[in-house]
């Protein structure tokens, strides 16, 4: 039994998509969010910057005094996995290998695509993954760019330019025969039916954040950790910018309304003190 | 005369193409350029953080000696203008002002459109500038947050996706009978042709890159600080990650190669210091 709150960060909002599932999961956890809100995206920037912005977002989430960390984000999964291991003085849990280890498990062998941004994508961390549980597996990745943003603008599954956009970016693996498509980004989900439509019905679809929520189930229940007080966990939000854009679009990744979120500002989080080995 | 570069800054990338027009314009002037690769993009983020960002981007580039900076950036022109009148040591020349100006100019009173970054739209800075300059002007916005990622993701005018995001952010302003239009974001001028071809002929487009190149010139020649040694101009610039990738990507905004590209490590520029007033 611990009470002490989970803390998930993301570059931005998407990994609210994560603690949906974390809810749905362990709705008696307390659960702390940070979206770095100012500086997103990370998935169009470099490892060294991502790696960066990943220790001071997590760093400043140490101050809820978490029992976990989990990063949300895909690209600071990708990218910064082994830095935050080594820097956070808690157990961190990503989005890939919780993705990957379903991936396989689904394929049983067949090509598995996995779609992201530019930097997951390039860094090559979900085929890792992957072949770390299954050394033959085939995997063919994709970048994704426009997802994001047609997300945000807040187009849907029916809208032309999505279904136009997903079949341009899709087709390649079709053409693959692939069995198995992993959203490799937080976003993603929010197109899933456009993803399925595309795809047809004999394509899994692999949602890494939902596979990420049972991994923190799993860990916690190991180490005996879950919060079990017969209550629903607490949530609250830091943002570095924009509240209020973060409650009103938040509300669509959460599946629920948004309340309780804060704005640091960003000189409380940046050049947080940390140890000479994680300073780039 | 006077060598001292121009210094121009943008958020990422885009402002290449106010370069482009200044190579042109004036093409024996010293440039320097900054792009703040590692916190783009701005358009989508609050005042207090544009301002914030914009004050510590123009502010490295004052260690360049500059005798004039340019606000490249629409959204830090529109949203941070008067900070950085008020804080930096040099003249400052936006791109509002100057793509206001020019529309005027076209629109003899007609309705005029100004398209741009989120960001830029809901300040309502072209709007202020318009009517400063007449009064009863009828001025319409619209922000087209996906022309941006189209133009990073390489999809020209050409592309079907780039057309039925043109088609879809346009058609409301086609149907109020607009006389001109304001490219009110440096992506934008790369999506010209795909505009051009959905508003018609009788529609005039107004690059604010452009008019900016000229009011700098003017400036110049006003203030008899022209260079003028017969030699072509020095360009360097400046990011704050990823030099490969604005180096590649660039030379499709500068139309020739970008050479001189030097990377910023984001704690050099943090939290330089400021006068009080400049601190949110």
């Amino acid at each position: 039994m611990n009470a002490r709150p989970i803390a998930v960060f993301d570059s931005g909002l998407g990994g609210l998509s994560v603690i949906r599932h974390l809810r749905q999961v362990l709705p008696q956890e307390n659960l702390v969010y940070f979206g770095d809100t100012a500086r997103v995206p990370y998935g169009t920037k470099s490892r060294p910057t991502v790696i960066h912005f990943a220790l001071e977002t997590a760093g400043f989430l140490l101050r809820t005094e978490p029992k976990l960390i989990v990063a949300a984000c895909n690209t600071a999964s990708a990218l910064a996995m082994d830095e935050l291991a080594a820097e956070l003085p808690v157990p961190v849990i990503g989005v890939v290998e919780p993705g990957a280890r379903s991936a396989v498990r689904l394929a049983q062998g067949r090509p598995i695509a996995v779609i992201g941004t530019e930097a997951t994508v390039s860094s090559g961390a979900y085929e890792r993954a992957i072949r770390a549980l299954a050394p033959e597996q085939l995997v063919i990745s994709r970048a994704c760019p426009l997802f994001v943003p047609l997300v945000e603008e807040g187009w849907d599954s029916n809208h032309p330019i999505v279904k136009l956009a997903v079949e341009e970016y899709l087709t390649p693996l079709r053409a693959q025969g692939v069995h198995v498509i992993v959203l490799g980004c937080t976003h993603y989900p929010l197109l899933r039916d456009a993803i399925a439509s595309d795809v047809g019905p004999d394509v899994q679809i692999v949602d890494s954040g939902r596979e990420t929520s049972l991994a923190v189930q799993r860990h916690l229940r190991e180490h005996d950790s879950l919060c079990q007080d017969g209550t629903t966990g607490s949530m609250h939000c830091y943002v570095s910018d924009n509240p209020a854009l973060f409650r009103r679009v938040g509300s669509r990744f959460l599946d629920e309304s948004v309340e309780h979120v804060e704005l640091v500002e960003i000189e409380r989080y940046v050049n947080v003190p940390r140890l000479p080995s994680a300073s780039s």
